[in-house]
């Protein structure tokens, strides 16, 4: 009578990768289901927004091929409190299926599995191969500066680039929400056919990185390819099909500033701490911090016309004429945190002109850069 | 120029137990202050909602005495930055203060704090002392019965009511809603003059649960006093007032079921387990399940109209005709959390009567239950 058997542990692995996708309030009942399809030796989940799906293939016994449509939340919610035992179901007349585990039984309302939209077709063979290590590194250094306005579409995602510079390759992500941006490279990175970019979303980019997050010992390479409207990231057991942005990337190499002469050598965690506290009487709209930078110091200082003042003193090491310039106090903070070496470089021009940060290392040319807007304050 | 020093420790530690109370959202701008008053070698720091009030006492050095008045969220949030060393701390015009620590420095608005409504007077010597651990262990087995709805006021806290049986004293709590009541009694606790019963509120209730929850090993014992308006519960450095609720409490003796004789021993774990599982297909509005009873065996089931059915049996202890009643899903784990032994007895008389819950303890006579309605399923 069971058409499947899978162990508890790992079905509900697989739904919870599925909850950020399916699931979620939409006018397509269908779309908050999980399609579920078993053969062999697999039982295959898939959901899907329309934008973002993901297919996971999870280890089962399968006695008869079948597939079902069932609510993902529901399932996640039953699976969730099933003792760790191996889960027997059956598919019944009217989609509906039988589940038992233990002493629980459930019988689960179900769409016909037909109406599932299908996932877009890729193939196999034009998968290029990456460092899972490395794009998820790359994605955390880039995905916050990435615009969260519904009305500034294009800049909704993460620009994916391969480029070539001095005889050497190397991928590039850029993302920018028009008030900051950040740029990573890394070598030996290929995805074939990238050269004129991608723009992939947020949302699918933190999936992305949420699945490589909780497969971090186990797949240290990742498949990675895309046709005119999509993307496809392999990882492990997961596939996920991304919907590209569909426009043009602003021009970013026209806005890194290429006069910025005041160089300023500072240690990022006296100034986060720094940044912290006097952030607290920033105004909440505007954000705004006044940097005042002298002979190797810098005064932080900010004003909340309820609450008062904060002002306080960093030690840093500079050698220009004094400056004053006003930046918005989350997006230094995010930036900073963005960083991994101990010190950066903020390189200026004058309190109308964007700065540029950089990690600090005197050996090898920096790989990465951020760049943030002045504010008036 | 200080007039006092403070350790950060120490005033973050003061603050974070004001958060609950002071600092919400309210039509008077003192309300969202806390009030500051040094002298000898202490800072008292005070919040109030005018419903529930809490005095802190905290080490400070002294230069010179003062008071003050600033808003409590916006020094909690500056004070929780700051580095671990001391804060000095200085009166200036217009009722604002200076605040400097390690290289920070703040200059906080305030308001005139004469302004600030003082807490009700209170006598030291009137102070009954309680075990603080019990107090908290009788909070936890009731507060979660109390009612939510501000129709039902005099249903919104504890009943705590000194009692007097068998030649012994006990302190009894009581919670209910209308659709539940938990009930404890614990020996050897007495409030004096508390043989008509106070209600104290809910939100006022969480707060004491907090504040000895966070002082658990330094305060082995707490002190307690009310008037005709207010509770006053002193726990450690902390004092704690609490505008008791009007109005009389529901004549409760009157309906805990005298005749169910139909007494069924379940293991708690077991149930709850099987709850968890079985209350995933319960309508989310009524949470009914059906609870099925028949020699030894108890099947819990339930039924969705989008999402489908489950069920469960469990083994339990029973050697009566079969019985079928239904039972709201939390309120009967809610119930089960409340209790510390292994199994308990739960006695049934018909499915339209309300059941009890109480410890199967053979030894002792029962100092706890719980009277649960049935429901329609």
């Amino acid at each position: 009578m069971t058409h499947l058997e899978i162990e508890k542990k790992e079905l509900l692995k697989g739904l919870g990768l599925m909850q950020g996708i399916a699931g979620r309030k939409t006018t397509l009942p269908v779309l908050s289901h999980i399609y579920m399809e078993w053969k062999k030796s697999s039982l295959f989940l898939t959901g899907t927004d329309l934008q973002t799906g993901i297919q996971e293939e999870l280890k089962a016994t399968v006695h008869e091929e079948g597939k079902a449509s069932v609510s993902s939340k529901k399932l996640f919610e039953i699976i969730k409190e099933l003792p760790e035992q191996t889960i027997h179901i059956h598919k019944k007349e009217n989609h509906w299926i039988h589940l038992k585990c233990g002493k629980s039984v459930f019988n689960i309302a179900g769409l016909d599995p037909e109406e599932f939209p299908s996932l877009p077709a890729w193939q196999e063979k034009s998968f290029s191969t990456l460092s899972t290590k490395i794009i998820r590194e790359m994605i955390e250094k880039t995905v916050f500066a990435a615009s969260n306005e519904e009305s500034r579409y294009h800049l909704n995602g993460i620009l994916f680039t391969q480029q070539k510079a001095g005889g050497k390759e190397f991928l590039r992500m850029v993302a920018t929400d028009g008030h900051r941006l950040s740029l990573i490279d890394r070598e030996g990175q290929v995805i074939q056919g990238a050269e004129k970019g991608m723009i992939i979303p947020k949302k699918g980019v933190l999936e992305i990185r949420k699945i490589v997050g909780e497969k971090d010992d186990k797949a240290e390479e990742m498949g990675v390819c895309f046709d005119n409207t999509h993307a496809f990231f392999k990882m492990g057991t997961s596939l996920m099909v991304i919907r590209l942005i569909e426009g043009e990337f602003p021009e970013y190499d026209q806005v890194i500033p290429k006069n910025n002469d005041r160089k300023l050598i500072m240690r990022k965690e006296m100034v986060y701490g720094s940044l912290r506290r006097v952030s607290t009487m920033a105004s909440e709209r505007a954000e705004g911090i006044k940097f005042s930078f002298k002979k190797n110091l810098m005064e932080l200082s900010s004003y909340h016309q309820d609450f008062g003042d904060a002002k306080e003193e960093v030690d840093i090491q500079y050698d220009g004429p004094p400056i004053e310039i006003g930046f918005n106090a989350r997006y230094m903070m995010e930036a900073l945190q963005a960083f991994d070496t101990d010190d950066i470089l903020m390189e200026l021009k004058d309190d109308g002109s964007p700065g540029i940060i950089r990690p600090h290392t005197p050996q090898t040319p920096s790989h990465q850069l951020y760049i943030i807007m002045p504010m008036r304050i």
